[in-house]
């Protein structure tokens, strides 16, 4: 996608980026299929800012029907909120399944770090090769943490802390990494896309995240045509969630009408929007150090 | 409730129809009790929907409460849409509960077809007799599959194309059947009712079609004392649906506030208003073939 | 908090009463962490309301993490709306961890008295010593049912009526009781306190009451520097409750858009608007006679 890379500094900045506008107008055209096995609190917002969107959300969940429904789905999310059991085998199969049958996954690792046993679940869920993984600077941290030898994960982590992390933990999974925070953060390993913009009003509102976690999903199927389509979908999908919840802020008067006008928001922007939205490519050296 | 059914031609449009205004004033009077076993995805629509409209839900979905509860409703609505097997056990004994008190119930096959688990298990589930089955075509088409003789399934069925297989699914299980399309079709296997009007928003947001289900519910129990119940409470609750939607609509830019003001406009509508609408019964003749 | 109880009269209305301005002022400052294990109705509007009033909610539900997110929360939620199997496992770990580790925990009781198996359920929990039990006067009288001898359910039942019973309660559990209508009253069994104001229109959304619940605790743990955290925090939310009603009915024009604008209008309420609500503390005589 860009050969951007320096052979000296750590990072500079390159003249290619990533087009959002382009892979909106794909998955305006595609309407990807995406599988959500998702948390309760906001499984009814993640299926409508699919459909805003212009994808289409099918949300099974149950173990007997979730592998069935990961092998025709063009893309699958899988979001650990209230991991019940039912939920967790449910999941197991269902990721098994899509990394046998080729469909994209995204591994959103709610609560990670603050809570045990989803915590263990998620590090087996790797295994599976999710395409996307994409939470906060602690889940990241506090998912990274076996691997890169147990550190610790601080409250007060923020997405710049969390790049060498995200670049690690993208390196040894092979999935891009998403950190969300007030600039968001992705990364598959060699390059690094930041996504400035978005709205204060996200964070008093449930479901932003996760939401967002599907929306990635949708747009990595909806790439599948280009060269790294799960960098591509990943920063395209933090592109449309920043412009829209700069249009959804300015027409809200408080959290309530805010989520409504995120939805409308969602359907209202429009490919040459996120076009003229600058997401360069930036190279992370071979030999930085990552940890 | 109407006596045109034409002994020569195949279907003849009689001066009788559905009174959907007096269904809702009744609706309106009684505030019926309908306890849902849905899915996680609408649940909250659902209740909202019930409660806009004028009726009282009642989510009762655990086993051990759920044929308590299936006793003293007014009715009951099963929908497919998360179907876990707690639900299931939850949705069988509510089933056999109600058949045996007389609460009418509703089956909504949500993705019936397309997954084969709860293919099967709706079929099961026809045994208890619901009183209304409403769903899309394709969902339709893939329940009335194994006893019409395993006919595919396509994605681009339409009502009109659903309607033979509909009649005869109501002959087959005495329930009236709703499809939901562009134009919605409901029978009973003698009688065709077409309900034109809508939104086409109404498929940019979850649950629709879902809280429809409950609506169909709701209605049948105050249409407790029609001639019948089930056909006119399916086509008074589609036509209700039809008029709320098509006001959330002009009140409306985008989904969000679509799915807002369709729940404001369930609560606006009026008897008067659904008494304009002409719902005439369309009389299929015995003889017609209906496969 | 206040010395007014009467040695003569049963009631008299003193001086004295509960400061929710000062409460509110607290919560925004704090944003106390609020585990909800609650039902799938209302979790998204629950988790909204919570961030929208200034708490940070977390829903953690699932056995096996429901006890350690208890140790670490600041209060905790149990509501019985869909107690399935699983969830009541969690609930059962969670309250016993909650009352280890001197978690204050509020209990839900909805559906209690109409349904046996969760009326059983609530009273286990009564065990694990609620800071505030939280209901309509139905639920109220159906919990309080055993330990008072049994005393029917009477759908009529309203807040009047359910005072000397939530007293009663109240002294038998150690708990504060708070009982929802067109009145609330809230008690510890030695005073009460009346929360009046509020709007109809909450009878027509779903999740209201629930919230209220997850709400109650999110004030009992901001006020726990008040001598008596439990009352002052119960009086204080359904303070907020009726005070962001009455703003959103005022900006509505259906159920829809009430939720929408209950959410916006519970982040707008100020201290100083609660401040100016007379909210006395009336003594309960210790000798009047209860039941």
């Amino acid at each position: 996608m860009s050969d951007v890379r320096s052979q000296q500094g750590r990072v500079r900045r390159g003249p290619a980026g990533v087009d959002a506008g382009e892979a909106l107008a794909r998955l305006r055209e595609t309407a990807p299929l995406v599988q959500c096995i998702t948390n309760a609190v906001v499984v009814n917002f993640t299926a409508n800012a699919l459909l805003a969107a212009g994808a289409a959300p099918v949300m099974a969940d149950v173990p007997g029907e979730a592998a069935e429904c990961a092998r025709f789905a063009s893309a699958l999310l899988v979001n650990l909120g209230t991991p019940g059991a039912e939920q967790r085998a449910a999941m197991v199969e269902a990721v098994a399944a899509a990394a046998e049958a080729g469909t994209p996954w995204v591994l959103d690792p709610v609560g990670v770090g603050a809570l045990t046993l989803r915590t263990g679940f998620a590090r087996e869920l790797l295994a599976h090769r999710p395409a996307v993984i994409r939470g906060n600077a602690s889940e990241v941290l506090a998912l990274a943490g076996a691997g890169l030898g147990g550190r610790g994960v601080d409250s007060a982590d923020d997405v710049e802390q969390a790049r060498a992390v995200a670049v690690a933990l993208a390196r040894d999974t092979g999935a891009v990494v998403a950190v969300s925070g007030a600039v968001d953060l992705v990364t598959d390993g060699r390059q690094v896309v930041r996504v400035p913009g978005g709205s204060a009003l996200l964070t008093r509102v449930t479901g932003g995240g996760c939401a967002l976690g599907a929306t990635v999903a949708s747009f990595v199927a909806a790439s599948a045509a280009d060269a790294t389509p799960a960098l591509t979908g990943a920063v395209a999908a933090h592109a449309l969630h920043a412009a829209a919840s700069e249009r959804a802020e300015a027409a809200a008067s408080g959290p309530g009408g805010f989520a409504v006008a995120f939805l409308d928001a969602l359907a209202a922007v429009q490919p040459q929007d996120l076009a003229e939205r600058a997401l360069p490519l930036e190279a992370v050296a071979e030999a930085e150090p990552v940890r």
